[in-house]
C-alpha cells in the first residue's frame, strides 16, 4: 500500500489531521490498533477550547459540535464554604470553550471520514515504524497472518502514551520530562442531570473534587484520591457522601446522585518528549506529552500539535516550503509547555498535598485570595484556560 | 513617664509611624536598643512601592526622596543571554517605584522626629512590654542601672526579627509560618557607577544574579550562593568574575568594579506569624513576617502594616472607632500573604535550585516564556512590583 502521510492512532488526533489533509487533496492511511468500539468506549475529556471548535468546523465536523455542545462562558471555583466565578468571556477578552464529550467529537470525526471514503483501519496488530530517518520510511502491521506494508512520505505517531510511535525512538535521540503527584482522580459517569450548569472546581481540605457535565443528562464528577485506592474501595454511596462533602452546602444540597455507569482512578502526572521529531516521523497529542486533566489541557494540547502539523503538511505539498516541519517540534513544545505550566498551576492551585508543609498551605490558599482580588490573575488564568493563540 | 503609643524599635517602620501619629496629635516614645549611628549603618533595602513613596510624604518626610530618589518604570529580567524589560509604569496602569536607599530614608525619619521634638530613646536595654492583655500595659527599660516604666495605651512591635515583641506574646497565641530557601545571597556595596540604570534580575544556570544601586555612584550587586559559603570565600575579585558570569555579555562588558564597601551574606527565607496582635501588643514589619529580597517587598510589606495601624491608631483616638484596631490583623495579615506570594514566585522564578527535577527546571524556563508572552502575566508582576492597594 501506499500514501503520503501514515498516521498511527485512530483517536481524535489521528482522525482530525487525516480529514484536514484529505480536503487539501493529501493521501492519509490511519492505522488504528483497537476496534472503533472501543475506541467510542473511552470516557476522556469534554472541555474544547475555542481554537479547537475552529479545527472542528474547519475540518467540516462542527456541525452537530455546534448543535449538542454547549458553550461555556465561566466556571466556578468552590472554596471555604463559597462559590467564585471566573467569567472566562470577560477576562479572556470574548473567548469562550465548547463542552461537548471526546467520544462524540470521535464518533462524528469517524462519521466523516466514512462519508468521505478515508482509509482508517482499525485492528491493525503490531504496527512498527521503519527507516524513520530514511526518505522512503514506511509502516507494516499485521492483520492475522498477513503483514501489509505501507510506504509514505511521513509517520504521525498519534496513538497516544503507550504506543509504538514513541517508543520507536532510539532512547539517545529524545529526552524525557516527567512529573507524578501524589494522587489520582476518581471519576464517576451518571445519567443525572449536571449539578451546576457549568464545571465546578472545588478546594477543599479533605481533597479536589470536580463538577463536570457531557450534557445535560450526562454528569462527570471526580474526587481525589490516594495513589492507593483503588475502585473496588469505593461504593457509589461512598463516592457521592465524599463529594457532597468536599462542595459548599448551596451546591451539594441540589446534588442528584445515581447509579455510576463507569467508575475508574487515574493517577495524575505529567511528561513531555522532546524533540516531537525524529526523521520523518512526527509525534502529536498523548504520544509526546500529557498533563493531569486540571485545567482541560491534554485533547486541547493535541489539537495545536495537529494545526501545526496540518499546515507543515500543506506548506510543504502545495506551496513547496518545508519549514513548517523543520519548525514544528520547536513550535509544538512552546505551546505544550505552556499548557504544562498552566495544568500544573490548577493542580496545585486546587490539590491537597500530603506533604506540604503548613507555609506552602498558606501560600495556596493566598493564591487562591490574589487570584480572585485581581482583574489581571483572573485575565491570566482565562487567556489560559480557553487557550494561548496557536 | 507616661505616653499614649508605646513604639519599640527605632528603624523605618516605628519612625514612621511615631512620625505619623505624632502629627495628628497622639503623643508616642520610640524605644531602641541601639544607637542611631548603628541603625543608620545598616543596609537594607532600596526600592520603594508607589504606596511607601506616599506614606513618607504624608509624614512629611518626602522631600529629599523626591528630590534624590530616582523613579524607576520598569526593570530587566536577564536570561539566556538576552536581556527583556518589564515595563512597570505601562502593564501596573501609571505607577512606578523609587530608588531610594533605606539608610536615607531613616536619616530623614530622625531628622523629622528631632525637629518636632518627638521621644526616640537609644541604647534602651532590656526592653520589656507588661500586661500587654491589660487596658493598661506598660513598657520598661533599663539605661545603666535605672529601670524606666513607661505606661502607655498601646504598645507597637516594630522591633524586627529578632526584637523582645513577638517573643513577649505566649508560644499558644500564636502560630509561626516558615520556609527556608536552600541559598543565600552575596551582596557587595560599591562606589562604582551602576551598570544599568533600571534594577537587572539575572537567571543564570549558575545562579541568580542581582544588579541594583543606591545612586548613581553608590551600586549593589548581588549574586546567589550556596548557604555554606562565608564571605571569606568571596575575594572581590573572585565575587566580580562570578557576576560578570551570569550576565549577559552586553551588560558584563560595561560592569564598571571597585573595591566592595560592604560585603555580606544573607540566607533567603519567608516568615509569618499570626495574629499580629496580641491584647493592647501590635506587631508590625519584620517583627511579624520577613520575605526573601527578591521583589523587594521586605520595607514595603512593613510599610502597609504601618498605614493600616496609623489609621486605626486615629480611628481610635480622633474619630472614637475600635473597628481599625480590631481589623488590624486581618487586614494587614491578607496584605502580608500577597507580599510573600509574590517573593515566593519571583524567588522560584530567578533562582537555581540545586535538587529540582528536570521538569521543574522545564517548567521554571515556562514560566519566563509565558511572562514575556503574555500581557496579562506582565500585568499580574507589574501590580505586586508596584505595590498591591492598601
Amino acid at each position: 500500500m501506499k500514501t503520503q502521510v501514515c498516521i498511527i492512532g485512530g483517536g481524535p488526533s489521528g482522525l482530525m489531521l487525516s480529514q484536514l489533509l484529505h480536503l487539501k487533496g493529501i493521501d492519509t492511511v490511519v492505522l488504528e490498533k483497537r476496534s472503533r468500539e472501543y475506541v467510542l468506549s473511552r470516557i476522556r475529556a469534554g472541555v474544547l477550547e475555542h481554537g479547537f471548535a475552529e479545527l472542528m468546523r474547519e475540518a467540516q465536523c462542527g456541525e452537530r459540535m455546534d448543535r449538542e455542545g454547549e458553550i461555556h462562558e465561566g466556571f466556578y471555583i468552590a472554596h471555604d464554604g463559597v462559590l467564585d466565578r471566573v467569567d472566562l468571556h470577560k477576562y479572556s477578552g470574548g473567548s469562550s470553550v465548547v463542552v461537548y464529550g471526546q467520544t462524540e467529537l470521535t464518533r462524528d470525526l469517524y462519521e466523516a471520514r466514512d462519508k468521505m471514503n478515508g482509509v482508517v483501519i482499525h485492528n491493525a496488530e503490531d504496527v512498527t515504524p521503519h527507516d524513520l530517518t530514511s526518505d522512503k520510511p514506511y509502516v507494516t502491521y499485521r492483520k492475522g497472518d498477513e503483514v501489509i506494508r505501507i510506504d509514505c512520505d511521513f509517520v504521525i505517531g498519534a496513538d497516544g502514551f503507550h504506543g509504538v510511535s514513541r517508543k520507536s525512538i532510539p532512547r539517545d535521540a529524545i529526552t524525557e520530562y516527567e512529573k507524578v503527584y501524589p494522587f489520582g482522580w476518581l471519576g464517576v459517569l451518571s445519567r443525572t442531570k449536571p449539578v451546576s450548569p457549568e464545571l465546578i472546581y472545588a478546594k477543599h481540605p479533605r481533597g479536589f473534587a470536580l463538577c463536570s457535565l457531557r450534557s445535560q443528562v450526562l454528569s462527570r464528577y471526580y474526587i481525589q484520591v490516594p495513589l492507593t485506592d483503588t475502585v473496588e474501595d469505593w461504593s457509589d454511596d461512598a463516592f457521592w457522601a465524599e463529594l457532597k462533602r468536599r462542595l459548599p452546602e448551596e451546591v451539594s444540597a441540589r446534588l442528584e446522585t445515581g447509579p455510576s455507569i463507569e467508575k475508574s482512578i487515574a493517577p495524575l502526572r505529567s511528561f513531555v518528549a522532546e524533540p516531537m521529531r525524529y526523521g520523518n516521523l512526527f509525534l502529536a497529542g498523548d504520544a509526546a506529552h500529557i498533563v493531569p486533566p486540571t485545567g482541560a489541557r491534554g485533547l486541547n494540547s493535541a489539537a495545536s500539535d495537529i494545526y501545526y502539523l496540518y499546515h507543515a503538511m500543506v506548506d510543504h505539498y502545495i506551496n513547496g516550503s518545508d519549514e513548517g516541519l523543520e519548525n514544528y517540534s520547536a513550535k509544538a513544545l512552546a505551546r505544550v509547555w505552556k499548557a504544562q505550566r498552566f495544568s500544573w498551576w490548577m493542580t496545585t492551585l486546587l490539590h491537597t498535598f500530603p506533604d506540604r508543609i503548613p507555609y506552602d498551605q498558606k501560600l495556596q490558599q493566598t493564591d487562591l485570595e490574589y487570584l480572585f482580588s485581581s482583574e489581571k490573575a483572573l485575565g491570566s488564568l482565562a487567556e489560559n484556560y480557553v487557550g494561548l493563540p496557536f
